[in-house]
């Protein structure tokens, strides 16, 4: 085995003239081409990020104290917003771009730097600026967004409460329309209707957008927004509201999390976001959408931006951290070669290998499926709500891949901390901070075992219903309607992956671990034989009666997981196909051929037990693919370095001082 | 399904009279006889801890920097000192007990506590004081030992460099002896010689008890240990160290790590640590082991019990994060029952009880296998050096256990922490800082895999050898020597698991899937399958050539990891046999029994495609495994309480606020 990086553009046979290695800091030919790929559409934007923010911009010291990283978090956010950034999804006639998929692609590059600031940002002009974006009419818009944008209003999103985190339509406070004086009262009855891990809220927040439950002439309208001033200018608490600071976190300290209290707090009725729903001047609620239910989940479903964003961010962290522990695996010997002497670089052993190179499969796959998603982000929202199903899918497949990319960024983060030995563990070589940073993504946006769920009802309903037009229990009955079997819907590349499966099938008998056709198959009949069985139980369960259903949807629970995420492996290999073909450059394109070979049977060999419980893959075969998972993995690793690089952050954003 | 948690104790109906519910902080009677059974031989020290070991002393406030953070270690392990904890390893002359098991079962109480209190008292008392009780003579001892004992002599272990953490045999450091003046002079001749991640080292530690290689008249006799002076007493460095501050690490902020070079440093010959080999009056190298090798790893092997403290304290904090998580699901509720409206428990979810409940069995089993491991240590260190095959076998265990449970714990703690939802990323709560001091764990005293591939090792040779003295060059090429068919030796109980095996195997066509001699079966198939096919790879990579040894061996790193894993799951599924067989309640044993059925199946279910690929069990069974680990997970759910009160920490050092 050879011991050289080396950089296929300059060494390929057939290749082009040799280009000089490139300078510390500069990225290698195939790095730069493999980024272009990446970056797709997004391309532009990312490349001017890389080409404008630099480490002192987005570098935070992994020792600094909670004040330190709040204070450093507000003044960088504000900086970066007065060179213009952070700002695409608002409306260009404010300043922004108006713009869904560039403002998530901007948080995803921003995530390459801190993640602190990150979700400062997302707090501020994400989640609050999307909330009144999104919920709220021109008044809302003219009064809040250019402040909120320059963070001269700044803002919390108050939706979870200590009593109901992934239940929001239990929430507690009370948003209750007063006719006498055309006010509305906000407040928090119990004990656990209190705001807790709000962002923005210990420390900065001016103002919150509460949600709870609107009560008009007596009747629950369900959940609504409505603006409530929660700081005075000079940062005291307004009256009636009590703010707690919830302190130190497993990470993220920038971010200031805190909790708010309402004690019958009064605002004027237009500081309810009443594009759903309001209160007219007559003093009677009035809402375009009959359906309480329906209503709310219109409502959360314009917000599906947030989940889009904390998926993308995670798997940023991710790339950094492959960035980082990859490198140092190309630098780092130990231990001779047996009979030779010369110590081996951690990256020439299988096991190193083994930990990264799958990984790094996983992160292409991942952000071609990140970018697919983003581009379906903007075609619902250019849609502005004609194509209810196209809506659905887009909040069904957001959730699939914030559960999935959190998921895979927390343990990826974890294996590359660990293959960086003692070193991974100081924080200045930057995967501590990472690690913990990124740890609360699983939860945040929905927890990530309540998102799959999601997921699962909404295959087993054909994106025909949305989430909260039925319970569980009304799922497993309509399922019982459900005829016949299922047929999947291809979500990208429909032609392409057709010529594929269907060539893979004319010669099953020849079929290669590494025919593209053979693996859609594999992950196609995963899914479908998964949720065909999910429906079946849940078929089972639709029928029991209102005593023993919990019981009976319970016992569907674990089914539910794994369906979801055979669903979501399989919209990544499409995405990845897709991107693939969108590749120019037959160099790139084989790499990557290579790449999307080692993310299927990766896959395919994390699903070895189903494989082969359900015949679909005999022994033979089981362990041929796991002896092509070292192989790829091997022969990826002599182009590790530029496959890094195309995951796209630039190298002084690292901040690890074992790379210097 | 039932939402109250019953103790069995009080309401099984063949039972006692019923026990009033113990008040907070009480432990029900199951638990209480639970924490018994897995307490075994070390539960009268393990209860008087729980009885003498308040929160104050040992719950660290995870708000604090690291200077307080580390102040508070200190402090904190001299105040134990003086009421006679953490020093039960040294000789009972000093005023220890002698017991080597006593001091790992002391240290994983401690580490119910906190684990930067325990490194700090590990480096102290367990790596400093190891070493000097081990490694040195009477001279040592009375000299250095007193001071050690009760903190007035602070020490570092200095064996990791810069430059080599893993592979210990090529240090840098130097210790040259000078005949002229009759000392040796310690020196780090190159910047990668320079002592790395020591604690104790930044801004404690007075002493160093530094490897490096012995020079004695131009000859490399190999790694010796040296006392070296490394601070005076007013704690400004000694001359010719230098020291450097790691500063702010992942986690541990209270173990001061640090870097130590040395420069011409010249200390008195007999302050080297000579049992095993230093100079003698006549200026000469003597040692009565004659390999360098052999010297070498007899060297380490004394100092084995470090690791088998690691993976010990590791458990401990896996426990200590299911006591916490599982409590919590007890409590909180979210979402209401489909037609019913009640809200349910986390922990009657499906998915709650998948996350919970298989890993509390684990953390019986590891514990009942540590209880082994600690009496091996015992019966080895009693033995002295007299049964060679044990020691290596010990090493051989202690190196499989530390990999295994510190890969558990991490991944363990994490999904407690995700299981408590935004709450469990509040720091207050307890489990991030668990989180980020057990991290290390998987690094330190060996990094994991390379720990796997000893054990891997140690196991093709039938501990026939000790680790040095063949490299795995060597170990393939005696590998092509070895013959036939392995043959597995069981670690305890022996009758009793031949009586289990030899009765499964009289009625295979019944084999039940909670029949234990199946499981003993299953995994001592998996075990001598991967150890045989391990073998033939090894057979066939010993007679490449020299050149492309490395590249032979190598391809074969997966596979050791594999053996060695197989190997380590059924030693502990063995000790959880031998475990239950000493327990006299039969109402416990039952409990037991049902435990280690959920412990045996998690880990067929998790090696499914393994038994499938090999054709152990069949799609019927494979299915029948799944489902029977939520079955399982799902009754014992009803008993989560006795069954975390049984893992043994007192409740008030959970130390977290959402369980007040």
């Amino acid at each position: 085995m050879t011991t050289t990086t080396h950089d296929a553009h300059t060494d390929t046979p057939a290749g082009r003239a040799p280009a000089p290695r490139p300078a510390a800091g500069r990225v290698s030919p195939t790095g730069e081409a493999l980024r272009r790929a990446l970056d797709g559409r997004y391309h532009d934007l990312k490349q001017r990020w890389r080409d404008t923010i630099s480490a002192a911009d987005v570098v935070r010291d992994p020792t600094w104290d909670l004040e330190t990283a709040r204070e450093w978090a507000l003044a960088q956010m504000v900086s970066l917003v007065e060179r213009g950034h952070l700002v695409a999804g608002f409306p260009a006639a404010l300043g922004g771009i108006g713009n869904q998929a560039d403002s998530v692609a901007q948080f995803e590059m921003l995530a390459l730097g801190d993640l602190s600031l990150t979700i400062k940002s997302g707090v501020q002009h994400g989640l609050f600026g999307g909330a009144i974006n999104n919920l709220g009419t021109q008044w809302h818009h003219e009064t809040y967004l250019p402040g909120t944008m320059d963070c001269s209003i700044t803002g919390c999103f108050a939706m979870t409460e200590l009593g109901h985190g992934s239940d929001v339509q239990s929430l507690e406070t009370t948003i209750t329309y007063l006719p006498d004086t055309d006010e509305f009262e906000v407040d928090s009855p119990t004990p656990t209707a209190r705001k807790a891990y709000i962002g923005n809220a210990a420390k900065d927040g001016k103002w919150a957008a509460v949600f709870g439950q609107l009560l008009v002439a007596g009747e629950n309208q369900g959940v609504h927004v409505a603006m409530v001033r929660i700081r005075e200018e000079d940062l005291t608490p307004a009256a009636g509201v009590t703010i707690g600071d919830q302190g130190h976190k497993g990470g993220l300290l920038g971010v200031d999390n805190g909790t708010l209290a309402f004690d019958h707090v009064r605002i004027p009725r237009r500081q309810l976001l009443n594009r759903y729903g309001g209160v007219n001047d007559e003093g009677v609620y009035e809402s375009a959408i009959a359906s309480k239910n329906a209503r709310f989940f219109t409502m959360l479903g314009t917000l599906v931006r947030g989940r889009i964003c904390v998926g993308g961010g995670a798997a940023s962290a991710a790339r950094k951290a492959l960035s980082i522990a990859t490198r140092y695996a190309t630098k780092r010997t130990q231990f001779r070669a047996p009979g030779l002497g010369e110590e081996i670089r951690l990256l020439d052993y299988q096991t190193h290998q083994r930990k990264l190179l799958p990984n790094i499969a996983k992160a292409y796959a991942y952000g071609f499926a990140m970018n697919e998603l983003m581009d379906q982000l903007q075609r619902v929202t250019d849609a502005a709500g004609s194509d209810p199903k196209a809506s659905r899918e887009l909040e069904s497949r957001a959730a699939a891949m914030k559960a999935v990319l959190t998921r895979w960024a927390n343990d990826t983060i974890q294996v590359c901390r660990e293959a960086c030995g003692g070193a991974g563990y100081m924080s200045e070589n930057g995967l501590t901070m990472l690690r913990q940073d990124a740890d609360v993504f699983a939860t945040f946006e929905g927890d990530n075992t309540v998102l799959l769920q999601l997921v699962a009802k909404s295959l087993l309903q054909g994106y025909k219903q949305t989430w909260g037009d039925m319970d569980l229990r009304g799922t497993a009955q309509a399922t019982a309607r459900m005829v016949g079997e299922t047929v999947l819907e291809r979500t990208t590349a429909r032609a392409v992956i057709d010529r594929l499966v269907a060539s893979a099938a004319r010669r099953p008998e020849s079929a290669q671990l590494t025919s593209r056709g053979w693996h859609v198959q594999m992950f196609e009949d995963r899914e479908r034989h998964t949720l065909e069985g999910l429906a079946k139980r849940m078929r089972a369960a639709g029928k029991a009666s209102t005593e023993d259903s919990f019981t009976a949807i319970n016992a569907c629970q674990e089914h539910m997981l794994a369906a979801a995420r055979a669903h979501t492996d399989r919209v990544v290999l499409e995405a990845f196909i897709a991107g693939i073909e969108a590749v120019g450059d037959p160099y790139v394109k084989s790499v990557l051929i290579q790449v999307c070979d080692l993310y299927a049977l990766t896959v395919l060999e994390e699903n070895k037990g189903w494989l082969l419980e359900h015949e679909r893959i005999d022994s033979t075969r089981a362990k041929a693919i796991s002896q092509q998972v070292l192989d790829l993995s091997a022969r990826l690793s002599h182009q590790a370095i530029p496959l890094v690089e195309g995951l796209g952050a630039n190298e002084e954003w690292l901040n690890s001082a074992i790379l210097r």
